[in-house]
């Protein structure tokens, strides 16, 4: 192994050049150390996206757990689940019919996928932690049991008789199961953990339910009191049970209670008293009890994850380290190699920087603490700034060097600027909420649009167009598309008014909710909104989890639900349902309430409640939290490298500003006598959902987890995917 | 002063007898000692309630002070503040009325009452005092207001006018505004401080509301589309924007939807995307930000609470301290003395019990430190148990030690005894369920009237009387209270009916809810539900707080909603109000939604979040935290005294038991060989809101705020009542 190979790289950070990654400079590494780096590779991979697979470590087996890792598998099993998902809206009752063999030929086809998938997964694992995994159990069942009643079904269809596909029930849970259902399981397991002590509250919840449906029956039941529609009010109590539970939901309030209340006015004291503690305090209570459980086995499941990533990086350690004095250690060299391994397209300035984190007293080399962070350093999101001139600058020097030039660079980035245009998107609200069929109105959208492009451009003529457009700068991005998308459809829109006088509904459905879509961008010129958007974008991937395990739900029931009421329940021309009440009692039974009742105990009760919970805690977390101590130790690298870009002032309301210095980037003036690269920290944008929960918790993780997990043999079982891990 | 005093306590606590208060042979003090004990005392009951009032320190004004808080006093200002208030309903328009004279003259009676009260505060408190403090320039501004506008009103009656009584907004401000609303107070600051931060969510909120309008005008106003009723859908911006409004609290769910569903099914997505963003991000944001400032401005609040408690203790100890060494002490002597003083119904045990705790080393007095924990010790509720024999045996000692009284008692105390009654409670709801008029099943009530009847007769014959009925033996009280009354008024119903054949409706009515009331005992046999229920018992105290809070606003609601809309909604034969949806906009004006609009923000998204964010804090605190370090020490004392009642296993689930021993108390099993008197700490209930707060906040608070506060100067300004503390 050269040591000389990390002069290579201190090079590269002035130059930016991102090359050299697989260049000829690099000397001939044999096999077996490519493989150790290909082994090691895959550690740290796994300990930055917290993946709990034990695979064969052989070079094959690892080489074989690349290949299922590749985003490309990945991405084609959840469009075919997706695809096996959306099968709903084509089988009968379809709301858009396809022939029966299309939708089991592509059944059929993505459980072929699947079954592909899990025997590459069993290639990839040894035998015995396959069979002991109970997500591998649960999807070859799923398999099964919808090839069975895929042939059931088809036998029942070809001899004419009438058949139910009930294994449709069955397939939002392949989504559950597979390897990268993680999050998802997680989710699971916070319910089934918090299930116990929401019991004895939902015990007690309806016992008192039960207790005022009986004081209702007593105290109304023989009044000989009449509803709304005639019929006789509170005589039948598993009806009053019923209707005080929806009471619970406030549906049905104040319906419920005019009877009573013209009775009698003292009445309503009842039922005030009911929504009082069945409502308020009973739903605070399984709010609280929710959040309390989700808190606490959270924390547990979090710290056995910052376990198990410690022990990977261990096995990361002890696979490329090498002696030098008493302690192992792993060269530059080697860890320049690993870095570009697990993150190809990371720049070779990003990765210098990095590495001057680890190794903070430029030994060349760094032992195993410093080593161990590198999972932690790569899920840190650093913006490389690159300070590169205008393009016109370089093309046409002294005519974008000139005083007009330059007045209007000044102008754009002159604070006015973002006023001015705050105001035409404010008028452009008002003309947007006037009468479009006014031929001057629809004009005036003309000039709008005009003065929409010309911000663009005006940007695009003071700003580099490459920094203009990087990564991270979501608003710029969200504005040239709106505006492009805009200006396109109102063109064709008024090629097809004017062609043909007729105006496809589609088309202005697009140019209004594009016109609309632009006024979002006032919102961003108030730097507190600003923040607040900022926290709701970064707990949306999170939110993401909360939309599957719903799916996952509402599929069941939807599924469910469907074969219950399949064409039972008709719809009258002026749209609406059976005008009785509760018309899906009338034509089946009024056993039916309980799935309705069950799916609002499930989803409003537990579901919600956890949503809540996460929504509160990730909240909190960005109230309260400074910055975790390793990115700290990385700007601080990147200050005293005195790469940093000079940041906006911290702002101490409501939360902190994520993306700093976003509008007002102004590359040109910054560089001036500065170095030319620049390192901006995206700091609290977690790249993965772990990344985040592990902040949450990371006050309250004990720091001898972050110590123990060296033993091979005790590590193995520290790694074992949690016995629960299937649902 | 006779250091020989304390002797007397040791022998008390044996015989635990609770005379000896004001007996004969406590020396004869003189008269600046009195003086000296009652300020200090004063002191003391001020730290115990956290009144914040400073006041005159010489005798007569220590006395004036004193009675200023008597508790008579107080009882008539609350008393004259609900009858204030409740003139609303003999007011025009009335739901009793009365004629104008009665009530202008009780209003008059009350507002010399609140002069009265604040006069006599004046005369407590000095002058300049007085007049910083702006709840007593609200009071006066009030009284002049109201006597203004009955002047006014009376004049134009008189004349024949139409007069409007304006000032009855200000009546619930007078609840905020007397010297013991501190908890309400509090809470409306809590309020105030989160309103900066809630604003910006808000605007936000209303920002995403206006934008998903101007979509649907967009989408949907062109359509031709119509509602149920036949009007044009989504046509009118401001008519949209109620209907969104309405829409984030479900109210108007399906019902504003189903235009745009018929039309085309996928429309639906839309007020989907809306209810998600709006309904469930928006509202857990609210909540989130609520509770942040909640925490946080309460627990500087509580911070302060607590160093004005301690300046006050210091201030007392100065007051009693007398040299002895090197530090000054308080002597057992006077100790006992101002306990006395304090709290006059403290047995001497349970003082005795105290002051062990605080004199640990048994040196016959304490220092300031432990002199300091007084009113936290005074403030935990300490049950002393004595174990008296049975009357019976005392009585009739053969009888009641034969074998089959001795059968009787252990089959009483044997759990078998309380799962029998249990099933006899759910057969006796079986029967309630039945049709009562059958005559069988009301000669079967009488049988269960019987069973409870002998349950609490046989529990009387087997444990002693006066600890089955004491202090905080609820259910118990519960039970007696419930079976009594039930048998009191089946007895009146069945005599009225056996005389005339007639049966009133409103006994009727009683009997039916406390016959359905007797159920809830069922409740109590499940350890985990009575553990919930004691915690929701616990912070009952505190909810009343919010209830007096949601009375000043609805009052002010309804006063101004009452001058709106009053005469203009009428009701149908059937009970239902105007067919019309939002009648009252048809019977004043649109613009009458504002004052709908305006009562939701206030009491959802304000108010409902404040009580949600305190039970989650409530909860949490009994989840997490332990007894407070005080308590384990006085606790420890018990233990080390052999005086424990043997405690219940403690139960590890939801809520730790708060009183334990509840049910199967048997002091005549266990004083066998045992002391004769015992403790028992109601461990987590605690006497005042106060209190519990404090305990809340109290892992969180810095050591420091308990020592410091000792220089006469500086706790002036401390104890000083904060700033803002009227609204």
């Amino acid at each position: 192994m050269s040591q000389a190979e990390g002069v290579e790289t201190t090079d590269t950070l002035s130059t930016g050049d991102q090359s050299n990654i697989n260049g000829g400079n690099s000397t001939k590494v044999d096999e077996e150390m490519r493989n150790d780096l290909e082994l090691a590779a895959v550690y740290v991979s796994d300990a930055q996206y917290n993946r709990n697979i034990v695979f064969d470590t052989s070079p094959q087996g690892v080489r074989l757990y690349m290949l299922y890792n590749h985003w490309g598998l990945l991405a084609l099993v959840y469009l075919l689940i997706i695809a096996n998902l959306a099968l709903a809206l084509f089988e009968d009752p379809a709301l858009f019919p396809l022939p029966i063999w299309v939708t089991l030929v592509t059944e059929l086809i993505c459980l072929m996928a699947f079954a592909g998938r899990l025997f590459h997964f069993g290639r990839v694992v040894p035998r015995d932690s396959f069979w002991k995994d109970a997500k591998n159990i649960c999807i070859i069942v799923i398999i099964s049991l919808t090839l069975l009643d895929m042939v059931i079904f088809g036998s029942l269809k070809a001899a004419g008789y009438y058949g139910v596909r009930w294994s449709r029930v069955l397939r939002p849970l392949l989504l559950v199961n597979i390897t990268e259902g993680r999050q998802l399981r997680r989710a699971f397991r916070s319910i089934r953990n918090a299930l116990p002590q929401i019991l004895y509250v939902f015990l007690l919840f309806i016992f008192s339910v039960l207790m005022f449906s009986l004081m209702a029956l007593k105290l109304f039941g023989k009044r000989g009191l009449k509803t709304k529609d005639g019929s006789p009010y509170f005589t039948n109590y598993l009806q009053i049970v019923f209707d005080l539970y929806v009471l619970v939901t406030t549906a049905n309030s104040p319906d419920i209670m005019m009877p009573a209340y013209n009775a009698n006015i003292f009445f309503a004291v009842f039922f005030i008293v009911y929504i009082l503690i069945n409502t308020y305090i009973f739903m605070s209570v399984f709010l609280a009890v929710v959040y309390n459980n989700y808190k606490k086995y959270l924390k547990e499941e979090v710290r056995q994850l910052v376990r198990a990533k410690r022990c990977k990086m261990a096995r990361a350690f002890r696979v490329l380290q090498e002696p030098c004095g008493a302690e192992p250690v792993v060269t530059q060299a080697r860890w320049n190699q690993l870095v570009r391994l697990v993150q190809p397209d990371i720049s070779s300035a990003h990765r210098e920087l990095l590495w001057s984190v680890s190794d903070t007293e430029k030994r060349g080399h760094i032992g195993k603490l410093a080593f161990m962070q590198l999972p932690d350093l790569l899920n840190i999101q650093v913006i490389t700034v690159k300070s590169r001139p205008h393009p016109l600058q370089t093309w046409q020097p002294t005519l974008y060097s000139s005083t007009a030039s330059q007045f209007i660079c000044r102008m754009v980035k002159h604070k006015a600027f973002v006023y001015v245009y705050d105001v035409i998107i404010l008028l452009n609200a008002v003309f947007i909420g006037l009468d479009e069929e006014n031929s001057l109105i629809s004009n005036v959208e003309w000039l709008f649009l005009g003065l929409y492009l010309l911000e663009i451009l005006l940007k695009l003529y003071t700003f580099e167009p490459r920094a203009f457009f990087s990564k991270h700068q979501f608003w710029n991005w969200f504005d040239t598309i709106i505006i492009v998308s805009a200006l396109i459809s109102t063109v064709i829109n008024s090629a097809l008014k004017s062609t043909g006088g007729y105006s496809s509904r589609q088309i202005l459905d697009i140019v209004f909710i594009l016109r609309i879509l632009r006024l979002i961008r006032v919102v961003d010129s108030i730097k507190r909104f600003r923040t607040i958007i900022n926290t709701l974008i970064k707990i949306g991937p999170t939110i993401l989890t909360f939309g599957q395990l719903i799916l996952v739900v509402y599929y069941i029931f939807a599924m469910v639900g469907m074969e219950l009421f399949k064409g039972k329940v008709r719809f009258f021309e002026n749209g609406s349902t059976d005008s009785e009440h509760d018309g899906y009692t009338m034509v089946t039974h009024v056993s039916a309430r309980i799935f309705f009742v069950l799916f609002h105990i499930v989803v409003v009760i537990i579901i919600i409640n956890i949503f809540v919970a996460f929504v509160l805690e990730a909240f909190f977390v960005e109230y309260t939290v400074a910055k975790s101590d390793l990115q700290t130790s990385l700007e601080k690298k990147i200050e005293e490298l005195e790469l940093s870009v000079q940041q906006e002032d911290r702002d101490s309301s409501l939360v902190q500003s994520m993306e700093t210095a976003e509008n007002d980037l102004g590359p040109s003036e910054t560089s001036k006598g500065g170095p030319s690269l620049m390192f901006k920290i995206a700091s609290k944008r977690y790249k993965t959902v772990d990344g985040l929960l592990q902040r949450i918790f990371e006050a309250d993780l004990n720091p001898e987890d972050y110590e123990d997990s060296d033993g091979p043999s005790q590590s193995d079982a520290n790694i074992q995917n949690p016995a629960y891990d299937a649902i």
